[in-house]
């Protein structure tokens, strides 16, 4: 195992190019793609500003924090034509957390997507060391990106909230 | 796999026992302890009401949802002496939903308790028949379940929320 990124230039989750992956944006949460997937659609959710924990926030930044998740979730089951999906968070090593900046999970599912409907979760540890989420997995290339991230902003453009 | 439980009679969480499991209560959501632990201090967050998804709830429902989990969470920190935990939510069977009552799963972690940090999570889909997460797993025995909680409301009480 080894350490997790911190706060400042190395974590992933700080740096500004991680608007380039937003699609969804709301009282200083970012809704953005995961640009490794597990899955299509595999996107997170993360504050602006570095937080380690979701124990520290207060309870309207934890609002925050979820109003913002509830709604990337409904974006994302619109585009992707479902309302199944998961959720996870891990916090510190001993359960999985890599980048150490808070980051929320949210995998839309599809009907026989993987043999079981877990499968998704080892695939999120397959390994700890790549910036967000994965090497061994492939990464999007910059022109699915865009697209992805194209496509999501206008489904995201089109909600009422 | 079986169809998912829906409300009334059926739906476990909403049968009034729940509440014998319950150690933190706030604006009409419980954390209850997992009869069935993937490991120890496994516990679920749910609304009072049968609500099937969290895509449902208005602002002020995620808000008092959420803000429960955050509080069960540091609940169970302070009980199990540790900072790591992990967090799941699975919507539809095809995310691996088994009681189609929301829950939110909260699972302790201490170093080295799993071979690998992930373990816990093909666990929870072992079996998606039997109430509250699993039949093969152990269950609690009635004294185990009385002492886990009554030591969980301890923790609560004492907490400053």
């Amino acid at each position: 195992m080894t350490e997790p990124y911190t706060a400042g230039s190395q974590c992933p989750f700080c740096h500004p190019d991680v608007r380039d992956y937003a699609f969804y944006e709301n009282r200083g949460y970012l809704a953005i793609i995961n640009i490794a997937p597990v899955l299509p659609g595999h996107s997170l959710v993360i504050p602006e500003l570095h937080r380690a924990s979701l124990t520290v926030l207060n309870t309207d930044e934890m609002c925050a924090f979820m109003e913002t998740a509830r709604k990337a979730t409904i974006i994302l089951m619109k585009a992707f034509d479902t309302d199944a999906f998961d959720w996870s968070v891990q916090e510190k090593a001993e359960a999985g957390q890599s980048i150490e900046h808070l980051h929320l999970h949210i995998v839309p599912r599809l009907k026989n997507d993987l043999d079981k409907p877990g499968d998704w979760y080892p695939l999120v540890h397959v390994n700890d060391e790549e910036l967000i989420d994965g090497f061994n997995r492939r990464r999007l290339s910059l022109q699915e990106k865009e697209i992805i991230v194209g496509r999501l902003r206008k489904v995201a453009d089109a909600m009422e909230f």
